[in-house]
C-alpha cells in the first residue's frame, strides 16, 4: 500500500537515526500478518497496542489503560441496564471453603481441575486449605438460603464486578483464556420458572448489545447442547461470535438458567403466597474480559487494532502537520481548537503534539491503537478552513470544512461503527455452512466453517462427533442451537447419527 | 424514648401473632447499646442494617448492596477526580511470583506475615508457590521499569480497583480489619521529586474530601511517623479518624511518597531532558471499603446505622400511614407522586408499600438501615396537603407542605448532612486532649483521649512509648504529626523523652 510506504519513509526521514530505537520503543509496525500467523499476529497486536503487557506467571496478563476503558465502557452500559431491572450489586469474598465448593456434585466436577487452592499464610500452613473462587454459585447460595424466607424476599438479584481464578492449562491468550479475568456475575432467585426462563433471555439480550451494538461483532443466540451447558445448571443460553481466520467458535457470554438443582443442595426454600414451602428458581449470568479479545480477533488487521468507536477512548486523533515554511503556531492552535469542539461535542478526541516525532510516526502509532478516525491539519487544510479525516477501517480520506467539523465526525463515527459491523457480519455469513451428511461435516470442518447441521440432539452423538473429529486442531463440538431455526422438513435426519433429526445446531471448533 | 415506645406497641399491635418471626428475619432492634458494648453493638448494627453478613471463612465478609452501594458513590466521585488528574485505570494480576514480591527488602518484612500463598492447581502441586497481592507495588514495578524510558514518558500515573488479600490473625471487624478487602490504589511515577510531593497532598485532599464531604467524618491530615509508615517508602500522609467510643484513632487512608526505594530495586530509570540517566519519584496511595466501618462507628447509633444523604442509597424513605376509615388508595397514591417528584429533582428516593408490616415496625426497620429522612403520609397529611418529615440524624418531625416537598426535602438532606459532620466534630474535639508530660501522657491515655503531644520524633522513643503502653487495651502509638501544627514555643520539651520537641504529634491506641 502505497500509504504505508509513505509514512515509513516520512518516519526514516524525520526521526533520522533515532528510527531504531523509537521502533523498538513504541513497537510500531507488526512482524506478523492476521491471514498468516494468526496466533502471533493476535499476541503482537495486543502488546503493540497497549492493551496488554504479558506478565511473569504464565496465564496471567496486565491490563493496561487501553483495554481497561473499553471494559469501562462495557462495564457503563451494563450496569445501568441490570439496574434497571432492580438488579443489586453486592461483594462476596475470593474465598470459598472446600465443604461449600464441593457440595453440588455436577458443578464440583466441571471446575475441580482448575481451582487454585491457597494453603499457607506467612510460613504458617492453614488448617484446612482454602479454594479461589472460579465462579461464585458456591460461595453465594448458602447464604440465599439464609436471606430467602418468604414469597416476598424473591426475586433476589444480585450482581457482582469481580476476578476469578482459572487455573488452567491449555493455550492461555491474552483475554480469550487467562488463568485469572475479570467479569460480572449476575445471581439471581425467583419463585417461578417463568421469571426465571425471562430473565435469561432478557440477559442474553443485554449480552447480544454488547456485541453488536458496542463491539461491533454480529453473534448468534442459542441455547447449549446438554454437553455443553453449565456444570449443574438446567440450561444455558449464550451469545456466539466466530473468528473467521482461525475458523473457530467462541462463546461470547452465557445466562444460564440453574433450574431449582442448586436450590436443592443449598436449601434455598420459601414459603409461598399460600403458605406452602417451595422452592426457590435461579439464574446466573456473566461476561468477561474475554470480549475485548474477541473484538480484537474479528477487526483487527495488519496495521495493528480497529477499535469501534463506542468504546475507543479516544475516538478522534488530531495530529499536526507541519511544513517548513508554514504557519506552524496556526496549525498547532487549529488542532486544539479542533479538539476543544469535538469534547464539547461530547466526542472523546485527543491530539498529539509532541514534537519528537514525525507525523508519518504517529500515524502509524494511532492506527496500531486502532483509533477509529484520524484528523490531519497541515498547512493547505488551514488555508483551505478545512481538516483532513482518515478513516481507521478502510482508510477512506475526506476533507471537511471546519465549520462542519462536529457534524460530519458525528456522521463518521456513526458510519465506522456500522460499516464494522456489516464487514464482520458479511465476513462471519460468508463462513456459516449448512450440510445434512457427516461428508459435508467433514469438509466443512476442514474449510474452518461454522457449521449449521440438522441434530437428533442425543448427547452420546455429540460425544462420538467429538471423538471422531479429535486431531491436531482440536475436535468439533456443538456451538449452540440458534434461536432462530431455519425450518427442519419432516424426515430430515441427523448429519451425525442417522437418527431424525430434532434441531437445527451450529457445529464448529472453538476457544 | 417516646418514640421508641409507640413504635413498639403499634407493631406489636399490627403484626400479631406474627410478631416474634417478624423480629427474627429481619432483626428489628439492637440487644447491644452503643455506649455500652461497642464490639458488640458494631457487630450487630452491620448485620441488621444489611451491610454485612458473616462469612463461613473467618475474616471474610459479604458485602450487601446496602453496603456495596456506598462504596460504588465514594467511588464514582474518586474515580471522577483522579481522571481529571490524568490517572488512568488498569489492572494487574492478583498473583505475585516470590522473586518478586520478596524484591524489596524492607517492603516484603512488612507484608510477608500475611501473605497467602497458593500452592496446588486442582490436585496438582505448582512448581513454586504463587502468592496473592497485599499491595501491588512489587506487582506493577517491574514493568513501571519496562515501560518508563524516557522524561516523555512520566509522569506515568495509574490506578486500579480491586480486591487484596492480608491474612491477619488479629481481631477481624468488618470493614476494618478483614483478610480480603476492596480498594483502589493508585501508583505513579514521577521525573522529580517536587511532582511527586505535590500529588501526594492532592490525593490526601481527595481522602479528606470522602471522609468529611461524603462520610461526614471530621480527618486530621498528617504525617506518619518513622516507624508508622509505608514499609519501604520515603514518607507516608494520612488523615486520621478517631472513634470516641473506643478512644482508638484510625488510619482513614494513606498517600505515599516512596521516593526512588522502589525505583532503585525495580530499575525505573529514564533518560532525562539533558539526556542523563535518571531515576524515577514514585508514590502510591490508597483508600479501601474500611471508609464504610469508620462511619458506621461514627455516625451509627442504638436505633441502628446512621448514613450520611450523600452516600445514601437511599435518601428518603416514604411510608404510607392508612387508617381504618381513611382514603387507603389517596394515601399510596400520595406516597407514589411525592416518590416521583423526588425522584425527578435528583433524590433517591424510595417508597415502603408492604402490606404486610405495621407503619411503626417500617420505621424501624428505616431507622436501622439509617436512611436519613422519612416521610409519612397519613390522612390527616392528605387532607392538609403536606407530609411529615423525620429525621434520621436527630429524630425532629416536621410537617412540609406538598407544594414545597423537593426544595424543603435538599434543605433538609442537606442539613443533616452538615449536621452529621458537625456533630461528630464536636464529639471528636472534645477527645482530643493537648498534653506535655508523661504522667499527664499516661491520665489521657487512660481516659481514651486522642493526644496531641509534643514530641521529639526520635523512633526509639515512639518504641519506647509502645513498650511503656502495652497492656490489654493495646500499646499507644503516634497517629499522625498535623499538618496544622500549633505553635511549638522555644525550649518545648518531648513529653516522653524529656529531649527537645521537634514538632506536635497525635498520639493513642488504634485500629
Amino acid at each position: 500500500m502505497a500509504g504505508t510506504e509513505d509514512k515509513k519513509k516520512s518516519s526514516a526521514k524525520q526521526s533520522g537515526g533515532k528510527k531504531k530505537e523509537v521502533k523498538k520503543e513504541t513497537g510500531l509496525g507488526l512482524s506478523n500478518r492476521k491471514a498468516d500467523n494468526f496466533g502471533e499476529w493476535y499476541s503482537e497486536v495486543v502488546v503493540n497496542g497497549e492493551m496488554i503487557e504479558y506478565y511473569d506467571i504464565s496465564g496471567c496478563y496486565i491490563l493496561r489503560p487501553w483495554a481497561m476503558s473499553i471494559w469501562e465502557v462495557m462495564q457503563e452500559f451494563f450496569d445501568a441496564e441490570i439496574k434497571k431491572m432492580k438488579v443489586k450489586n453486592c461483594y462476596f469474598p475470593l474465598f470459598v471453603s472446600p465443604g461449600v465448593l464441593q457440595k453440588e456434585k455436577d458443578h464440583v466436577e466441571g471446575f475441580a481441575p482448575e481451582v487454585a487452592w491457597v494453603t499457607k499464610s506467612g510460613e504458617t500452613d492453614l488448617e484446612i486449605p482454602i479454594a479461589i473462587r472460579p465462579t461464585s454459585e458456591t460461595v453465594m447460595y448458602p447464604y440465599y438460603s439464609k436471606w430467602i424466607r418468604g414469597h416476598r424476599d424473591l426475586p433476589l438479584k444480585l450482581n457482582q464486578w469481580c476476578n476469578v481464578v482459572r487455573w488452567e492449562f491449555s493455550n492461555p491468550t491474552p483475554f480469550i483464556r487467562s488463568r485469572e479475568f475479570l467479569w460480572q456475575e449476575g445471581h439471581t432467585a425467583f419463585a417461578t420458572k417463568e421469571e426465571a426462563d425471562a430473565e435469561v433471555l432478557e440477559i442474553l439480550e443485554l449480552y447480544r448489545r454488547i456485541y453488536e451494538e458496542y463491539l461491533a461483532i454480529p453473534i448468534i443466540k442459542g441455547k447449549k447442547s446438554e454437553l455443553e451447558k453449565f456444570a449443574g445448571g438446567l440450561y444455558t443460553t449464550s451469545v456466539e461470535a466466530f473468528i473467521p481466520n482461525t475458523g473457530r467458535g467462541i462463546q461470547g457470554a452465557t445466562s444460564h438458567c440453574l433450574g431449582q438443582n442448586f436450590a436443592k443442595m443449598f436449601e434455598i426454600n420459601f414459603e409461598n403466597e399460600k403458605g406452602e414451602k417451595a422452592m426457590a428458581w435461579q439464574n446466573s449470568w456473566a461476561y468477561s474480559t474475554r470480549t475485548i479479545g474477541v473484538m480484537v480477533m474479528v477487526h483487527g488487521d495488519d496495521k495493528g487494532l480497529v477499535l469501534p468507536p463506542k468504546v475507543a477512548s479516544v475516538q478522534v486523533i488530531v495530529i499536526p502537520v507541519p511544513y517548513k515554511d508554514a504557519d506552524t503556531q496556526g496549525i498547532f492552535d487549529a488542532c486544539s481548537a479542533t479538539v476543544n469542539s469535538l469534547l464539547e461535542a461530547g466526542i472523546r478526541a485527543d491530539s498529539d503534539v509532541r514534537d519528537n516525532y514525525s507525523p508519518g510516526w504517529k500515524y502509524s502509532h494511532w492506527e496500531m491503537k486502532g483509533v477509529p478516525l484520524r484528523i490531519e491539519i497541515g498547512p493547505k487544510d488551514l488555508a483551505n478552513k478545512q481538516v483532513r479525516a482518515v478513516r481507521r477501517d478502510n482508510s477512506a480520506k475526506q476533507d471537511i470544512p471546519s465549520a462542519d467539523l462536529v457534524e460530519k465526525v458525528k456522521d463518521l463515527l456513526h458510519n465506522i461503527q456500522q460499516n464494522l459491523f456489516n464487514e464482520a457480519k458479511q465476513k462471519r455469513d460468508a463462513c456459516v455452512q449448512v450440510i445434512h451428511t457427516w461428508d459435508e461435516f467433514v469438509e466443512a470442518l476442514n474449510q474452518r466453517k461454522m457449521i449449521l447441521a440438522p441434530w437428533c440432539d442425543e448427547e452420546e452423538v455429540e460425544v462420538d462427533v467429538k471423538a471422531r473429529t479429535k486431531g491436531e486442531m482440536g475436535a468439533a463440538k456443538t456451538l449452540c442451537s440458534p434461536f432462530d431455526q431455519p425450518e427442519l422438513p419432516e424426515g430430515t435426519k441427523c448429519f451425525a447419527s442417522g437418527k431424525p433429526a430434532r434441531k437445527w445446531t451450529y457445529w464448529g471448533r472453538s476457544y
